[in-house]
């Protein structure tokens, strides 16, 4: 039987922003687009052209898509031609091959939110829809509050979807804007829409999460016909959210009946992406990844219930409905380090350390690894202080020098001109063999402006190890990334450092500490051991 | 219409201490069973007696609970009498009215995991059926793995499901164990359970979050018949969690066709403490509340959308779905670029402050919000350091103090026992009138150990502000969040603080700077002048 082609839209950028905190810079719109058409949706909506100097900016320098992209907007006033409303102008002027349009299809809201008559408010969508299709560009009605829309006053909710689908809309979206519309409902509304002569090949479904029923109400319009789903990345959004791509694309992808029936733009391989894509997006935000996430948290494939871990060793399927292989996943049994001891092995062996299969060290690290984990440290993104952890258990890191000391003082205070001026310097002290060393910085960059209290212990540092010198002389800090999270029972500050030099190499360390400073001491300690290990520099 | 019965049934206890990285003590068990009871479910099921010592020393200090109290076990192993296996004794002995076994269902993991005929499987679950019954207590069966069974074998399946029936279990529980059958299916299969004669009254459904369905797959369930439902308290629970009962006690409440139909042990009053709960357990677990939540999140009622907000303003049944305060959850109109006038007066008036709609200040409190954006600052999640931008606009800032300046020092070296140890010391220097007012503070907590250089800040701001000690001897920062950000072209680091004080008011203020430690010195700041301003104190 062949598959029914499902479209998904996706509106990470625009509903996505909507999200409380949330404020993408004009690259970072750039860099999630191209995750999104890595992925394969159908439709990348960018955002409201016109409606605010990022949006503006970023359908100026609009990426290149294999993804249909969209730019949002709303059906226009009353009183002026759609080629007269400067607010359907800016977004027309953006010059995407799509646009969809947001428009009422609930009387009250028309007549209260809007105040204008029911019957202006069909001519403004009609008229709408006609001007981007005249225009050469493909339509998508968003139709607002539909849900509530149809349960006050049906014939008007259906005349607002027929007046677009009549001025050539390709999608009629039924959206549930306020959240509020359980699956059963969604279903059995879609269902007579359909009965009512709107084609479900030109029907599109956009939840949001204000009941945790998104992704099952997008899958019950899609079983009522529905051929488009919109939805956001983690279920960005509005208030609860949006309907989580990240959750709906597996199951459409691997699970019955969807996958059987349907065919998605998301390819086996792409959606090995999923995870990684998820964890990016988390990244961007500067967010901590929900463990518990569908697919793609970190404990989604975590068997902790002994029965379970026990069950899982023999046959994964006992306790997996899917593998977490397909989603570029991975599992996790605290309770087995058989699976830990050879990853781990693999991990060291990409550093360049061979270890034979049952030496005890690997038990070691493992342990050392953990006990780290629960204070609060991460080595998945700071592999080069997980190297050093390993090497120190293995009896391979040298000594090369000794931090005897150090301090930071970060004073605000007047300036000579009367200004409050901030500065940061520290002073560090360390041993090499047995010369000691004093350095001191400012925090100061070449602008004379303050760059605080890590910059000056990075350059404080960094000043003179004597005969490491040579060697750390090219290396500079490239990123800087601080998160607060757990340390067993208390918050402790979590730093990873990126570093770079002359060869072009990149590295990440991590430190942890309830003390900000000094988290970030530990990291840039790191960087500088990793160094001195890979360029293959003999202790003094 | 007589409502029907539906019956709660919490895990929190049990397959909700499955969540990775949580542990329970036993006075953190005795506390949310406490707070469960209040909120009125059936039954809370207090953990696995004899399984490990945590949960047998909570059964043996059980508390009362209006709730049925409930042990959790497993069904006997097969050549042994009910009476005799020590492992259903353990559970037996903790002396519970209603026992909860689980048992298998789906031939495959019979004869694979506990490796015995089908047959003995049967009569095991009868035997232990009959055993709990025979002892007095009320019986339930949880049927591991149903669905999936189900489909495998389904005459196996139902005979389990039979023999548990037979034996007088009070209620038989559909468990989806490994979270892979979505809503449609489940509703399916629990109809035709129902058709082959168990009787809905007798059905539980116990689902699990992996496809990111768990709400609307138990919400399927009772449409199709079943009426008790288990779950857990902010869905906590192996993998991705269980069922959120979170989420479904104020829809099952609230929302048709539930609220119609059905009568649960959830009173409307209790429902106020919901959010309330939810936020308990995150403290006693100490996770960082999820914001987008359904219901009890602290952005559920959160309106960025200009024209979400404009139409809030007007009547709030246009974007909300519930009133909040039904869930003891609170409004929140956050300011972004993305909002207009209305969204600012609507924040300005929930702040107390009334401002006129043509009031030509709104423009420049939105001019100084966008630029300060510019920078960097983010006011969504900072709505006290808004509310005092905005009050600078409108000539409603009271001058309190000033802050000359401060010195922040952080100092790593060793101390008397030889021991790298690290401190933290601010002197703060303000002026209050003509009085000048120097403080000094360390970092070190009642422990001894080092809370870091803005935990030293902030206690030196706080030591002595003269006049306006006794208003803020009471605020303590409950929250710390970094984030690396964009400011004009530089990164700069965004610090957002948490302040709370001894009337149980909450609030958050921002800064920003390339200095992180002046960043959070802002912040500091502004939660102090916030309190000041909002207790009504008067300028020195």
């Amino acid at each position: 039987m062949a598959r029914e082609r499902l479209y998904l839209y996706d509106t990470t950028l625009r509903d996505g922003q909507q999200t409380q905190g949330v404020q993408f810079s004009t690259a970072e719109k750039t860099q999630i687009a191209a995750m999104l058409d890595g992925l394969g949706v159908d439709y990348i909506e960018g955002g409201w052209p016109g409606a605010n100097p990022t949006d503006s900016e970023f359908f100026a320098v609009r990426p290149e898509t294999r993804a249909v992209f969209t730019a949002f907007g709303m059906t226009k006033r009353a009183g002026r031609s759609a080629a007269n409303d400067e607010v359907l102008a800016g977004v027309m002027n953006a010059g995407t091959p799509a646009v969809c349009l947001v428009g009422k299809t609930h009387d009250f809201h028309v007549t209260t939110a809007l105040g204008m008559t029911l019957e202006e408010n069909l001519e403004n969508i009609e008229a709408s829809v006609a001007h981007i299709v005249a225009e050469g560009r493909e339509a998508l009605f968003d139709a607002e509050h539909f849900f509530d829309g149809w349960k006050a006053n049906r014939d008007y909710a259906l005349d607002c979807l027929r007046a677009a689908e009549r001025a050539g809309a390709r999608w009629v979206v039924l959206c549930d804007t306020n959240g509020g519309t359980l699956p059963a409902e969604v279903r059995a509304i879609v269902a007579e829409v359909i009965a009512e002569g709107i084609p479900g090949e030109q029907l599109g479904i956009h939840c949001h999460n204000d009941t945790e029923t998104a992704v099952a109400g997008s899958l019950a319009a899609v079983e009522a016909g529905v051929r488009q789903i919109q939805g956001t990345l983690n279920g960005l959004g509005e208030r609860c959210g949006n309907a989580n791509l990240t959750a709906l694309i597996p199951t459409l992808l691997l699970k019955e009946p969807y996958a059987s029936r349907f065919e998605i733009g998301v390819s086996r391989e792409a959606l090995k992406g999923l995870t990684r894509a998820s964890r990016k997006l988390d990244d961007i935000l500067n967010r901590v990844p929900l463990r518990a996430a569908a697919y793609v948290g970190a404990s989604a494939f975590a068997h902790k219930a002994g029965l379970h871990a026990s069950a899982i060793v023999k046959d994964p399927s006992t306790y997996e409905h899917v593998d977490p292989g397909l989603v570029g996943n991975e599992r996790v049994i605290p309770m087995s380090n058989q699976a830990g001891q050879s990853n781990l092995r693999a991990r060291l062996k990409d550093a360049g350390i061979e270890v034979a299969p049952k030496d005890p060290a690997l038990g070691r690290i493992l342990d050392v690894i953990k006990s780290r984990e629960d204070q609060g440290y991460a080595y998945d993104g700071a592999q080069a202080s997980f190297e050093l952890v390993a090497r120190q258990e293995l009896g391979l890191m040298p000594r090369f020098f000794e931090v005897k000391r150090y301090r930071v003082t970060v004073e605000r205070r007047k300036n000579k001109r009367d200004r409050m001026v901030t500065l940061s310097e520290a002073v560090v002290v360390v041993k090499i063999g047995d010369e000691k060393k004093l350095s001191v910085s400012e925090s100061m960059d070449e602008m004379g402006a303050d760059r605080g209290p890590v910059n000056a212990l990075s350059k404080a540092l960094g000043k003179d190890l004597g005969p490491y010198q040579a060697c750390i002389d090219d290396m500079h800090l490239v990123d800087f990334k601080v998160r607060i999270t757990q340390g067993g029972t208390e918050a402790v500050t979590r730093v990873i450092i990126d570093s770079a030099d002359g060869q072009g190499r990149r590295w990440s360390t991590v430190g942890v500490s309830a003390n900000i400073v000094d988290a970030s001491f530990q990291a840039l300690l790191d960087a500088i051991n990793w160094k001195l290990v890979r360029d293959g520099v003999r202790p003094a």
